[in-house]
C-alpha cells in the first residue's frame, strides 16, 4: 500500500583487497556495501543497529539479489543509495543502488529482505523502536 | 530446451572469520562457497577456470540471488551442490544448494548468471573449450 | 624449557576472491589460513575450539607476524604446517608455514600469540581442558 | 639516518561483517585498515597507488606484524595513523596505529615492509615518482 521511503546516501572508497584478479570489485563485496547503506539508513532513522542489537533486536536475511551493470576499481569512490521498499509485520525489504560518485554510472543494484527474529531464531514482530523508525520512513 | 545438468559436489568447513557476531556464517560468505562449487563444477567438466583464464576466458556475473533457510556455524562441514541450469550463446546460469553434511538440512540456495566477456568487457560467445565442456554437462 | 610440539597438517585450495588484482593471495588471507591450521591443531589434540567455546574458553590474539616468501595463486593447493611453539600460564605461541603442496615451496611463515581471557576480557589461566591438551602436545 | 615521517590520518567505521563471533573486529581486518592508511599516505604525498599501478609500480609485502591492545566493535569509528618509518633503495617500512576516535584508546599497532618489484616479481629500485614522493615525506 505504502510507497517506498526516500533515498538514504552513504559513500565508500573501494579498498585494495576488495578487488579481484580481474581488477574489479568482487561481487560478494557489494553485500558489504549494501550493509553499510543499511547501517546508515537505520542511523538516519534514529535507530542505529548497534543500539538496536543491545536492546535485543535480531535481523536475519531471508533473501537477497544483485544485478551487476558495470564495474568498480580500486580507489573508486562509490555512492550507496538505500531505500526502504516495503515493511510488513515481521519483514522488510530494502533496495540498493551503487553508483560511481563522479559519473553517476550505475554499478550494482539489489535488494535484501530481512526478517525480525527472536533470540531463539524464530520470526517475531519488529521491536517497537525499530517498527516506529521504519514506519516514520516509509509512511 | 535442455534439462539442468547433474549435481556436482564440493565440501567446505566453516572458518572462524566467516562467522558474524550472531555466531552464524555471514550471508556474503555463501557467494564464496558458491564460487568454490563453480570452480569444482568446471574442474569436473575438464575445464578448470584457472586454465581457462590463461586461455583468455573472462566470465562476469550479471545477476545472483540467495535464499537463506537455516544457519551454519563455525567449524560446521557443509556440502555445496552445484548444477549447470541453463546455457545460452553468451550466458550460463548455475544453481547452488548448501546443506549441512551431517543432517542434509538446507542452509542456503541460490543462483548466479555469468556472461562471457571479451578483454574489453563486452559480451562475446563462449570460448570453444568452455562451450564444449558446458554442452557435455547439460546435454 | 620445553621444545616446540610436532607439526600438524592441514590443506586448503585458494579461492578466487582471496586473490588480489596482482593475481596473488592477499596477505590478509594468510591469517585465515593460519586460523584453519590452529583449528585443526586443536582438533588433533582432542580439544576442538568450537567445543571449547561452548565451555566458555576465549582466546584473544595479542600479537602476530607474517613473512612473505613467494606467492600463491587462485586454485593452488597449499599445505599449512602448524606447530605449538610455546605455552605459558595464560599465553601460547603458535607458528605456521604455508607451502605449495606440489613443490613444497615456502609461501608464508608466521606466528600468533594468543592469550586466555575471561568473559570480561581479562587475562586468565587456561581452561583445564585446553591446558591439558596443550601440555600433551608440547611435552 | 632519517627520522620517521609525519603522521597521516584516515578514518573508517567498522562494518558488520568485519566483526567475529566474539563481537570484536577480526584481527585479519586490521590489515585492511592498514592498507586504507597506506592508500591515504600515498595520496597525501601526491602519488596515489592507483596511479602508480598504471605506471607499472608493483609493491609486495615482505613482512608485517600487529600488536593487539584493545578491541573495536561494529559501528565504532576508528582513526588510522600511518607513518613512513624507513626507506631504502628497494624497501620501505610503514607503521600504523589504529585508535578509537572518541577516546583515542589504542586498538592495534603494527608495521608492514614493502618491496618494490618488477613485473617479473624481482626486487627492483623504486619507480622515480614513488621515490621522490617518499623522500619528500621522510626527509
Amino acid at each position: 500500500m505504502s510507497l517506498p521511503g526516500p533515498v538514504h546516501i552513504s559513500e565508500i572508497r573501494v579498498r585494495f583487497p576488495e578487488v579481484d584478479s580481474q581488477g574489479v570489485v568482487h561481487h560478494s563485496v557489494y553485500l558489504h556495501y549494501f550493509e553499510v547503506g543499511r547501517t546508515e539508513l537505520l542511523r538516519d532513522l534514529g535507530a542505529p543497529y548497534s543500539e538496536l542489537e543491545e536492546e535485543g533486536v535480531r535481523l536475519m536475511l531471508t533473501h537477497c539479489d544483485q544485478f551487476f551493470h558495470s564495474s568498480a576499481r580500486y580507489d573508486d569512490v562509490l555512492v550507496i543509495q538505500t531505500r526502504l521498499e516495503k515493511v510488513s509485520k515481521v519483514r522488510m525489504t530494502i533496495t540498493y543502488r551503487v553508483v560511481h560518485k563522479e559519473t553517476d554510472e550505475l554499478v550494482t543494484s539489489g535488494s535484501t529482505t530481512l526478517a525480525s527474529i527472536s533470540e531463539a531464531g524464530k520470526p517475531c514482530a519488529f521491536h517497537p523502536r525499530l517498527k516506529e523508525a521504519l514506519e516514520k520512513d516509509i509512511a
